[in-house]
């Protein structure tokens, strides 16, 4: 349903960027009562969400768009605090390193980008962490800026298929790429 | 409800191992029609089955006991022909390492190991594959006897969290460590 509506909205056209950022954020270790519920929950949010924009970018992004995923550094290791929370974001960098592969079904020359963030400065971080130390999140205005840069210039995108991990010290933010 | 099953039927015991080898395969890149369907299928298969038995591990799991889940070699890299399966089986052997890092809820001592076949000589596959080589196919009777030994004795156990590849080239089997 989601693809006829696109489709008729779009009318025959494409997109230059289809950007997933939705998300959550749930811990919980193995003996977690609410282990399985949490997990899937997760999954659901980062996991189905980043399968649904694959097939609608498959279908509309232009050749040479850009497309982005929301992963998390700390699925760049072991995440045994948070267990399904990690493992989806490993499954959500997975598959934009599938995507970025020889025939995995994206349109010519697209890009495939996947932010690693640490903490974002979002309001819901402000609301459950209010004595966090902000220095080191990341705004969320830094990376709307890189996505429009990306955009707007694609020989500024880090090579096809990029984990890009988002550190942030004293406010000023540094890409790395994995 | 499982829970309160297998609690009952323990009566106050544990088990000296829990071998999760549920599963299930799906190919498709990200311009199949199925896409999101199969993928979701696979994550059910997979990722679903391995959430369920780590809950149970970290309650009725012996200390000292093995965990073993079943991933699988092309996820260790890139999966563009089979992008929501490959991801179910990296998610998997996400779970795996973290479950292995300090504070995962499970049992002390515990080992949790990850299988990572290539192609296992099933009848399923037999049916579907009728002219593959099976010479490079791993037996079932090689991991049925791969676990005894790590349970009976735990010395024999990889490192924990080990992903555990199976490489079988004329009906010889070797394993790798990743």
């Amino acid at each position: 349903m989601i693809y006829t509506d696109i489709q008729s909205s779009l009318n025959g056209e494409s997109v230059e960027a289809i950007l997933n950022v939705a998300g959550g954020w749930a811990g919980g270790n193995a003996s977690d009562k609410d282990f399985i519920k949490n997990s899937e929950m997760v999954f659901k949010q980062s996991v189905n969400s980043t399968l649904i924009v694959t097939s609608l970018a498959s279908k509309f992004l232009k050749e040479n768009g850009l497309l982005t995923f929301s992963g998390a550094a700390a699925a760049l290791g072991a995440t045994p605090g948070m267990i399904g929370y990690g493992a989806a974001k490993a499954a959500t960098i997975h598959i934009g390193k599938s995507l970025a592969a020889s025939n995995s079904g994206m349109p010519k020359d697209s890009s495939i980008l996947t932010i690693a963030p640490i903490t974002l400065d979002t309001p819901m971080n402000r609301k459950w962490m209010p004595k966090a130390d902000t220095s080191t999140w990341t705004p969320l205005e830094y990376i709307a800026e890189l996505f429009y840069k990306w955009i707007e210039d694609p020989s500024s995108r880090p090579t096809n298929g990029s984990v890009v991990k988002l550190t942030t010290t004293g406010g000023n933010t540094e890409l790395s790429y994995h």
